[in-house]
């Protein structure tokens, strides 16, 4: 427990290694003090961590901030955006080769940023998740493309099928588009006709801003996946999920 | 004096420790290095720190931040949505002793996320101001509860009556509720005539944004007491103040 | 190069001393610490400091800030806000006696706050390029002076004949006025008619906003002069330079 003093009806939350409860953090370019800062601090809230798009191309220290996180115990892995740089440019091998430098153990398969059909999706899914463990994402950056939901479920399932270990529902770092609105709300329908038929423990929810993540924590709980939470927000986060910020309070203590 | 270069027709700043001119800072979770950096880059503009809401319960090292802070001169407190917590769970002496337990000299009670009865407030006030000092806070959390002025003015007159150092005008993190309309904008008829009746030196204006800043320190000079400033808005907030940003530029120097 | 890893089929950008694809980062108080990690993390990437408007005048550290990027090879300079604070005061010596002390080799002249006769303006540039390598800036802070195109270009010619190095389109650090109408969206005409008249080279746009530093790279290109960009978004201002974040993904790869 790291709870600095006891308070009664507090939701519990899972521990690490989690399944559920996960929280992943988006890295745009923080530098190795910063790293060093989150895992001091936030180290047993984060799961893993998205070094965002290509962001790594070029970040100088790539290296030692990889190797820092991993040997604190947490994941690492190159945001989807790099992964489809490379397929667009019929460099796949060379970001096999990439994962292998860089000592990675996880990946992300995307298609936001390019069409790719969806077989060949799969088949990506498939070749990477014998190398390292497959996080693949659904849903377009692009806000004029609308994915309707038994999409969605079809992609979802058929990237699980292919050995994905999680789905990611994209939001990109704005949180405007995929499961969100270009104002930033959730498309409400679409993520209970998922949930209908994907378990909730197989899928991350993206969700950067304050008022999407107690949007989930209220619908799927405190110890629902979310994903793209800046490391400033990571502290933040750990309150709305235990009712303790003000947009949870009432909902939780209802619940005891 | 702390200015590095001579500039007439500057506002005159009041100096530690301040009755007027007051900045509260909230702090999220910043990391120990983060806090040694606001100490060393702002200690003298910085006259108290809040750990915002419960972000203490979840936060490490929260007693070598405490200590940090303290032993620079500055002291600290507990966000009023802990206080509620444990006031709503029937643990008020809990708090007492968390409050001790971390050598805290200042304490919020609040009623934002809660129903408290107006009198059992102010007996907590008059109860823990026998033990720490207490900034106490009127207006609700939640947008819906639209307050009158004159109750604005009669909670903070009884609230200081009863014990309270000073009292805090409420626009939570985001500054969206309380003093402040959804879109941000205040409230200007109740802050006036919340001025007719309380002394400007014992209420502390929540203004997290810009704006709202400029707005306070047009009213009411340069030496208005501010509250919920993000630590990395503090030096900018010094500029404002003294009429050395855009936005009060003209105000100040008008008036010499 | 920096670049972690080959892909092919990115831009080339410029490098160091670039006249070109120039990125002027805005410092608004960061701590020496912060610094330290800007010029570890972006050295590279960084052609120049601003430390906004006034903000020298009240940082504690001032001079040890300054040799440390300068020191780094990144020069620095005092916005232009404090340059006006100098003049509106008739203190325009004491403003070069300011340079010489803390060892700036450049300097703004602007008149965003204040009135300024344009030959008078004109004055101070020729005045202070005999001191420093001067970037001069045109257009107001104030949302309701709406300057008509001619006189944005009338004024930047005249500025660079009288001396500038550069000129800068100005936007502040919200990005809502200048260059841009209230609501953050860039005046795309105005834009469009100045780069008829200017060397785009010579100018420094301000883009704070996402939004408006993809608006200028699809206009001109990977090497286009942004400023104002703040300190955590040099690293995802290079994706974006890059075609490599979803924004400019596929607008790089169709010119290749």
């Amino acid at each position: 427990m790291l709870e600095n003093y006891a308070l009664s009806k507090v939701p519990e939350r899972t521990k690490k290694p989690r399944q559920t409860g996960f929280t992943m953090v988006m890295d745009k370019g923080s530098s190795l003090r910063e790293a060093a800062d989150l895992i001091e601090t936030c180290g047993e809230y984060v799961d893993i961590i998205k070094l965002g798009w290509a962001t790594s191309y070029v970040f100088p220290k790539l290296k030692e901030k990889i190797d820092l996180y991993q040997s604190a115990g947490i994941p690492v892995y190159l945001g989807g955006t790099l992964f489809e740089a490379f397929v667009i440019r019929d460099q796949f091998e060379d970001y096999r080769k990439v994962l292998d430098k860089y000592g990675l153990k996880y990946a992300e398969v995307s298609d936001g940023s390019i069409t790719l059909d969806h077989d060949r999706k799969c088949e990506y899914i498939r070749q990477l998740s014998g190398q390292v463990t497959v996080l693949s994402e659904v849903g377009s950056k692009d806000a004029a493309k609308i994915i309707p939901p038994y999409k969605w479920i079809e992609q979802m399932q058929t990237e699980l099928d292919a050995g994905a270990w999680k789905v990611i529902g994209e939001a990109r770092e704005g949180g405007n588009v995929g499961l969100f609105r270009d104002s930033g709300e959730v498309r409400q329908g679409l993520v209970e006709e998922i949930l209908t038929k994907i378990p909730f423990e197989r899928i991350i929810w993206e969700a950067p801003q304050k008022t999407q993540q107690v949007w989930f924590i209220k619908l799927l709980g405190a110890n629902v996946n979310l994903g793209n939470i800046a490391p400033q927000e990571v502290i933040p986060l750990e309150t709305i999920r235990l009712g303790l910020r003000g947009d949870t309070f009432d909902h939780f203590l209802s619940q005891f």
